[in-house]
């Protein structure tokens, strides 16, 4: 008995659009298999039609209008692999589920900023909605979180999900490099986009993690509501003091609830050496799911790039392929709860401090005073004198305060006319 | 709209089994959201129906025979934890099946030893047959190889399997003890069976490692395939040594194919510490999935315990309550191949030797010639006095080579009057 096809339409020819043709190709035997039928693509829409991809277009229809796929009577799912929040990808989304036909992307920022709307109308016509490859690339993270984990309560969820800066700030460690130097080697490499943004200031790990906190909490992604520092002001200096104190600074996604609020932030952060995610280095990602029963789950795999995209890519397909999907936030978008954004300034935590301080009697005890008198201790202290000037440097880490309490330290310490510069404040992941 | 209950018939209240309960009483609310519908117990059985386990069994249909859950009326879908490779176990699952009813369990011996039968009357019946908690607890591992790296060409799949031989290994290490003693800690402590020698023998690795091979390599469990070697001739000697040469001794179970044989092994394996598989200590499980085009995916959890066997359990119930499930080894019984067993002596890697022997002249010379003789080249050595006699510890770890040429050289050594005792070889993991 020979199966019909599930005939797929695929918006956007750059890396992962050709990497989805050439995967459905290079295992169309064993993808068929799993499939139950096979897979093929019939139509396709990119912006350049005559630009070489090494890719066979024979016997495809091209469109040059990449939202006309969701009506192409010979297209039975749209892949949507354009990017960007809105416009075109936007459009083909709500053409898409409109004509109730599946509907496979990894656009992270679509889902991140319209996941509700999608979702509510991939419910109402019945037509999967399915977004794999938008977080960590190639590792099955919503499939573990929203299906494999799906008995538990979700306790936290975070991770490292931008393989640039992963990759920035493993070579800064690892070669004693700053950062300008590390991002321009990697633009150089490919590693990191012309213009970087959107990874180096953390927006790519913050739409990651709304769909993250989506599915772990039963909630529509709230990309709003993440709280955003990327890593462009991280210097080798506390990359090596970082260590030296048993720790690895990583950018870290993290999302909790707590009391019914959800707490949502993007940061670098001073994770132990001990922990796996400190051992993610390179462009790999890596996710944590803490969860009860089930404890601690850890993930980790390339997180970008053809092959682990496209992977996740046909993975949605195969589901689809076997009707094997459920709703995108594994709830009908009625049950999904809007949870009240968490108050950062007083979440408890340790944080790294490290100060540009005179080198002469008094300002230690100036620095511990400005702690003391908003209640932050202090768990260990290093001074160094600077080898080329009369100043020092001042490492502190703090046992656990609140962050409107360190923050306000921090606003004392700086005014003081012994402190030189702004001083550097990180958080210390204790998960 | 009220939906219909998902009812479950629960066969065997150990430890999992009232884990089971209780985390579906726990997490009642979120686990209807996620699946639907309620899931609710119904019908219950056991060995001793007089033991109290600390659960409320009101309301629930007690039957003697764990068989007759099959055909019950209140019984939706039937969950298996009693255990065992036959006897009740089996039947129940025949039955269950039998009757065109969904069959979940965490019973690694059942489907290793069954897995095809079983999946050929799950087909010819439409019932799910789900087993995602038979193999490392609490981590999706079938979830994420069956479904999440559907798309991949799998190379090879190998992990940690069973806790109780990662707590013996990794206290031996830690605490400088040898097996003998860390065993009986373990059994005083509960994280031992009385019998240990599933665990131990390598035989309960083999059970998972076999399901997880037929999922990765599209055909049914081959168990008698294993080729098994347990964890009782480890000597705390050989964990230091390994550790002087950067390595970890693990219960390795590994399964990959070539030329269209299937490898399959579980033994002792010397694991480079900057390994992920090396950082996974205690009672964690792991899985490295290593798969064309999405690379080396590596998940970390709990693999035993009520919590994380629960979760697992639990989980296939969600996915069937939301008919999110698929044929148990991800294609037809009739596609599922039948991959001649590969001959381990022909396969290659780098080796560890221990050998006690005489300290006097030629000695050396005698051992590096019986490896030469059998083209087996040697990459780093070290040659240290007893503290306590006139013998020496000789330790090797060989370039790569056969598995045959290291035997046939390590028959040459052992036959030597100046090597005592059997010579100690274990296999490195380069993965």
């Amino acid at each position: 008995m020979t199966k019909t096809a599930l005939r797929i339409g695929l918006a956007g020819l750059g890396t992962v659009g050709a990497g989805v043709i050439r995967l459905l190709a290079a295992n169309q035997a064993l993808i068929a298999r799993r499939a139950g039928r096979p897979i093929i693509v019939t139509a396709i829409s990119a912006r350049d039609r005559s630009r070489d991809r090494g890719i066979d277009m024979a016997g495809l229809t091209w469109l040059d209008d990449a939202t006309e796929l969701a009506a192409h009577p010979d297209v039975d799912v749209v892949v949507e692999l354009i990017g960007g929040s809105d416009g075109p990808a936007l459009t083909l989304a709500r053409r898409t589920l409109g004509a109730a036909k599946p509907f496979v992307t990894a656009n992270k920022a679509l889902i991140a900023h319209h996941g509700r709307e999608l979702a509510a109308l991939a419910e109402a016509n019945g037509a999967p909605l399915a977004f794999e490859a938008a977080v960590a690339g190639g590792i099955p993270v919503l499939k573990a979180l929203g299906e494999g984990a799906a008995a538990n309560r979700i306790v936290s969820v975070y991770g490292l999900l931008n393989g640039t800066c992963n990759y920035i700030l493993s070579r800064m460690e690892s070669d004693g490099l700053d950062f300008g130097t590390v991002l321009a080697d990697a633009q150089a490499a490919g590693f990191a986009e012309a213009d970087p943004s959107f990874d180096i200031d953390g927006i790519d790990t913050a739409h990651k993690l709304a769909i993250l906190a989506g599915l772990a909490f039963g909630a529509a992604p709230d990309f709003a509501g993440v709280a955003t520092v990327g890593i462009r002001a991280i210097d080798k200096a506390d990359i090596e003091q970082a260590a030296a104190l048993g720790f690895r600074i990583k950018l870290v996604g993290l999302a909790e609830t707590a009391d019914g609020e959800l707490f949502q932030r993007v940061h670098p952060a001073l994770v132990a050496q001990d922990h796996p995610l400190a051992a993610t280095n390179g462009a790999l990602n890596a996710v944590v799911i803490e969860a009860v029963p089930v404890g601690r789950l850890f993930l980790q795999g390339r997180g970008a790039g053809e092959g682990p995209t496209a992977s996740a890519v046909v993975a949605d397909l195969i589901d689809i392929a076997q009707r094997r999907t459920g709703l995108p936030f594994g709830m009908p978008v009625a049950e999904l709860a809007s949870l009240p954004r968490a108050d950062s300034a007083t979440r408890e935590g340790r944080y790294y401090l490290r100060l540009s301080v005179a080198d002469r009697p008094g300002v230690l005890a100036e620095l511990t005073a400005a702690l003391r008198d908003h209640g932050v201790s202090i768990e260990s202290l290093i001074q160094r004198p600077h080898a080329d000037s009369s100043a020092a440097t001042v490492v502190m880490v703090t046992h656990t305060t609140t962050e409107a309490a360190l923050q306000a330290s921090l606003e004392a310490m700086a005014a003081s006319p012994s402190v030189s510069g702004r001083p550097v404040m990180m958080h210390i992941l204790d998960l």
